[in-house]
């Protein structure tokens, strides 16, 4: 039996190093958990952005300007949805589209999410497996100083500008975690659990949240490697930085660490980061955790497994 | 008050008139009733492929060639859907996706196919108003020599095919007709019913199996004026003379006229065609039936209304 690798993922920042892992691990011996806290339903469609992101990514077929959806994407709906009135704040790319109506159908048909998100990825292309969180909703609300918003209204519509107050996963607390998830962590060939460079608060927690996975996490006897997605305090893309500073904390790979501690035995830091306070030294790695190009995914995938496979990686 | 005309249309060939109807009329004086017969639920999409030619033709935004659709469509959806395995046989263009995501939403808000229809056409710019037959579903099926089959699925899927043996119309009986339709007919100031030269099993009929509708219309003080969708014995797009042979009629203006004869007071038939049986003659008019042009169209719709206006017009 092959040592498997369980990588926890949100949507561009974790999908770019869940596409490095996908060069260095068997596709057998990879499993991407996505969240499926930004899921939303719009316009009639049941939009699953992270799990749609990692297939992209994963498939070859992203944006890589944009961060999301599909390359070579045109907008001729989208521009048509506009002339009747309809509601454009959410941008669907005619390619893009066709993800969302399928996953819809199938999903009314008895599908689950899981089912169709095996069964699309599969043919676009993807060999490691893609698996929501749950397949029960969860999703992700936000209290702001506009109150609470849900989460593509914060992130999308208002551009994650109205300040963060507290942030709470609607039907995490009777979700089910995906059975593949569960098992792979109780497996004994687990060599290891990644926790990919996503917002710990809105990608990872809501995974988190869900019954089950931080227990079965916390017991794991694999290493628990994550890769921080602050550098210099402040995130590559999106609102991780503006989040920690709203709730509180200074934005930095030591909060993000904090917010990890109970569950993680490596974090993997960037290159360019100050050191960490001493008491925690021991339990960072550095690495580039910018990932520009291919061989940028690659190269930190090889890091991250490498400080799994390595010394005192379990504390 | 200025007097009205009531138009009843299916697609393409109907709508071509409504057109014309609507370059000669005012556009508060001109009704289009659409069949709804047609109508399907696709891929979760609430699709009225009449009460969409009819949308698109009045807006100058259909495509010529096909007689379906918008023009300068593209189909990019449509391609993305094929690659994860979705089904293609219905093509939905990347524009005309955006009518029906926008319609579905707003059923599914709780509009009505009315209100919805008489919002986006109006968006797109139409000026008289389009009704649905009803907000009832109807929806066509036909026995053929393969079973009982679905609209769409004899029409598009299986390109009309398989013979047809019997029509119905479910859902008809307990329809209740559009009351913009119901309150024009008994309105004084009718001018004239136009039965637009569609196929009369399939895009007429339907309408006409509403209850009410055929009462009122034989009720009409008004002339009540049809023309015969074919010409030297052939429909010049769909199925129309197809289905009357395998109905066991010739197709013929003449068939077209007894299938409405109790309704109508005068049958418009191509310059073409051979005269009338005699008892039929004094009921029928001459013109120019085939539409290539707009110039077509609106002559068309002017014979048309000569006929209504003209002496002998009611029987």
């Amino acid at each position: 039996m092959s040592a498997k690798i369980v990588a926890l993922s949100g949507g561009i920042g974790g999908a770019k190093l869940a596409l490095g892992l996908s060069h260095v691990v068997a596709p057998d011996d990879l499993l991407i958990v996505a969240n499926t806290g930004d899921d939303f339903e719009h316009l009639g469609l049941s939009i699953s952005p992270d799990l749609d992101t990692l297939t992209y990514v994963l498939a070859g077929l992203d944006d890589r300007e944009r961060g999301w959806g599909r390359a070579n994407e045109s907008w001729a709906f989208m521009d048509a949805l506009g002339a009747l009135g309809g509601e454009t704040w959410f941008a669907l790319g005619d390619r893009d589209l066709a993800l969302h109506v399928e996953r819809t159908r199938r999903l009314k048909a008895g599908e689950t999410l899981s089912q169709v998100t095996a069964t699309l990825s599969a043919r676009l292309g993807v060999k490691p497996a893609i698996v929501p969180m749950s397949d029960d909703p969860v999703r992700t609300r936000l209290k702001t100083a506009r109150g609470w918003l849900d989460f593509q209204d914060y992130f999308v519509r208002l551009h994650c500008e109205p300040a963060v107050e507290e942030i709470f996963f609607a039907g995490a607390a009777s979700a089910r975690p995906h059975p593949r998830l569960i098992a792979a962590l109780h497996a004994p060939d687990l060599r290891a659990v990644v926790i990919c460079p996503s917002n710990p608060l809105i990608s990872i927690e809501p995974i988190l949240a869900v019954p089950g996975i931080r227990t079965a996490l916390a017991a794991v006897k694999a290493p628990v490697v994550a890769v921080s997605p602050i550098v210099g305090g402040a995130a590559l893309k999106g609102p991780t930085a503006k989040m920690f500073a709203e709730l509180g904390v200074t934005p930095s790979a030591e909060a993000v660490f904090r917010r990890y501690e109970d569950l993680i035995d490596i974090l993997v830091v960037d290159e360019t980061e100050a050191p960490l306070p001493t008491d925690l030294r021991p339990r960072t790695r550095a690495a580039q955790t910018i990932m520009r190009t291919l061989e940028d995914r690659v190269a930190l995938a090889r890091a991250v497994l490498a400080a799994a496979d390595g010394p005192g990686s379990r504390i």
